[in-house]
């Protein structure tokens, strides 16, 4: 036994917090392929969904409800489920002494929470003075497993990033709501004329405009300047997880009829002269980046080719021809998998395993 | 009798190419609400479609098959058919006397070919050495009424541009192809497996990738550098019509699965310094431009709010947190009109104002 009451022959619990949601579900589907790493897998959720059984490792697990209770004898907690329920729970988790992992926006810009990807900044992980560790949102996470090895040769100074962001990222209800406008406009002889698909689609659902036929330049919670929140969390994600405080980045984000999988078109600028051959190495050898990069053969990403894939998948490469500093690329990612459930499961994963050393 | 034999009394006569295409619908449509510019007005299209009657202004008239006789006693000719269509029969409107408004691709790279937007440049549209007047693309046309102004008062220097391309640029077979597609995928449960998409979209149509449930970073032909033509034609088209042959512009084309309207996501860098204010003060008087800009009161354009109608919409207008001379924008037109019709029909009639002038 540890200090903390915590067997240390075994292996670790887990907790999945969110277990019912879109990501939780990828979560399961994603710990069902790795049976070595944890002991005990509690599913956790709200109130609503308790006394459900969901399948995790081909055994069926009965969800319990979020509670101080649903911490107890676990070492690590991932969370995927809405800002303010983050906040309010993830400091009762990690004060019963899980190391949480979090997906939500809540804990992004604490500086004594560290903003962890694996491939770019896996060591910022042990520095968890909170016993916090987060994942950035799934529009930074498309781009920036390209742009860490990019930066570590060229040097990078600034982005400008428009984004084409899927259904999905506003969980089941973003799914549904996206199929079930197709469905009322679907094999109509829509589009010619205003209000057309203001009047057909019905509900936006978690949406400020119909997402069918259509793409809305708003992410988020409005911020000064006419910002939306995911915009200025990718400026603020990017430098902390590149570990460029003065980083200059500016991003739209916009909704796309998509269902899953985020893409992000960036203009990237660096210290050093760029060329798309020494791009195209890097980018080719990089952790968790497949390069697909062809055009005149027809190869570059799109949602339908990435979409349950767990890499980020970049294409497009370009040397701007005004500026030999600059590249263009254009990145897709399943915003479900590498974009929340695959991030935080390798967080989680990393951790176990320094748990493992330590015991 | 002027010395070319062409009635000075009389008002112009018309030819519209390209009569049958989505284009050219619409070019009729804006045609029928103008009765007072033009004499005679001709339909022409393909041999396959002569014959076929179409209604303007109230009348019946047939189309006529593309040919020289085509263009005898025609004082101006507006195109819009394929790149290699206008290739070869734009010159043989030319050396008939017709002053041609041309919307393909063909000229707008030609130094005696003005390229107009009659908000920006209109007085380019007067020196036509070769008899021919190019519009730009619909991209560029959908962000260039809203950079014009801006440029006069700031001073523009730079430009990174990614779009959200309808699919109606590629005429109706591109507007068919959408909806059949979501007519196949609408209410199913996909878009959570790689190849799903493709398995059930079926034909792609004029696209290289399917559609539906999808965005496609590729529009236009291959080019050098990994380019595509749409891409290099943004950076070449805003060049001339901005009269800034030194300006760097990167942009990064891509379809989405909208029926009609083009949107553009717009950084663009100038020589002063930007304020919002100032420039919402700078579009709010812009010709050919509405501003429609509070997101906070979920006012930002969308392609669904901005088919059928006339100007540019502009919102998401912010000054750049890392840069005090760079502006963000959101700009959406509707592609078959200002995007074609409604740009080349006021070239057109320009060119018939001076006619009527000289006369």
């Amino acid at each position: 036994m540890r200090p903390d009451g915590r067997d240390s022959g075994r292996k670790p619990t887990l907790a999945v917090v969110g277990a019912t949601g879109a990501v939780g579900g990828v979560v399961l589907e994603l710990l069902s392929t790795r049976h070595d790493v944890w002991g005990r897998i509690r599913l956790v959720a709200s109130e609503r969904s308790a006394g459900r059984r969901l399948v995790v490792r081909g055994e069926e697990t009965e969800v319990e409800a979020l509670s101080e209770e649903a911490f107890r004898g676990v070492d690590v907690a991932v969370f995927d489920v809405p800002d303010e329920v983050s906040a309010r729970w993830v400091p009762v988790a990690a004060a019963a002494g899980a190391v949480v992992v979090d997906n939500s926006a809540a804990f992004r810009r604490d500086g004594d929470v560290p903003l962890v990807v694996p491939e770019v900044n896996a060591a910022a992980a042990r520095s968890r003075r909170r016993g916090i560790v987060a994942g950035p949102g799934c529009t930074t996470l498309a781009m920036i497993v390209a742009l860490g090895p990019l930066h570590q040769e060229f040097g990078l100074t600034e982005l400008v990033v428009s984004s084409y962001q899927a259904a999905s990222e506003a969980g089941r209800a973003g799914a549904e709501t996206l199929r079930d406008q197709l469905v009322k406009v679907g094999g109509t002889d829509l589009g010619s004329l205003p209000g057309d698909v203001r009047r057909t689609v019905g509900d936006y659902g978690p949406f400020p405009a119909p997402l069918a036929l259509n793409v809305v330049p708003w992410a988020g919670a409005w911020e000064e300047g006419g910002w939306s929140s995911e915009e200025t969390g990718i400026r603020e994600e990017s430098r902390r997880i590149l570990g460029l405080p003065g980083l200059r980045v500016t991003a739209t984000c916009v909704r796309v009829p998509v269902v899953t999988a985020h893409s992000v078109s960036v203009h990237a600028r660096f210290e050093n002269e760029v060329t798309v051959e020494r791009a195209h190495e890097i980018l080719s050898s990089a952790p968790g980046v497949v390069l697909y990069d062809d055009p005149a053969r027809g190869e570059f990403p799109t949602p339908a080719d990435v979409v349950g894939t767990d890499p980020a998948w970049v294409g497009r490469v370009r040397r701007c021809p005004d500026d030999p500093n600059a590249l263009g690329l254009f990145a897709c990612c399943d915003n479900l998998r590498k974009g929340a459930a695959l991030n935080a499961v390798q967080i989680a994963e990393a951790v176990a395993a320094e748990l493992a050393a330590e015991a």
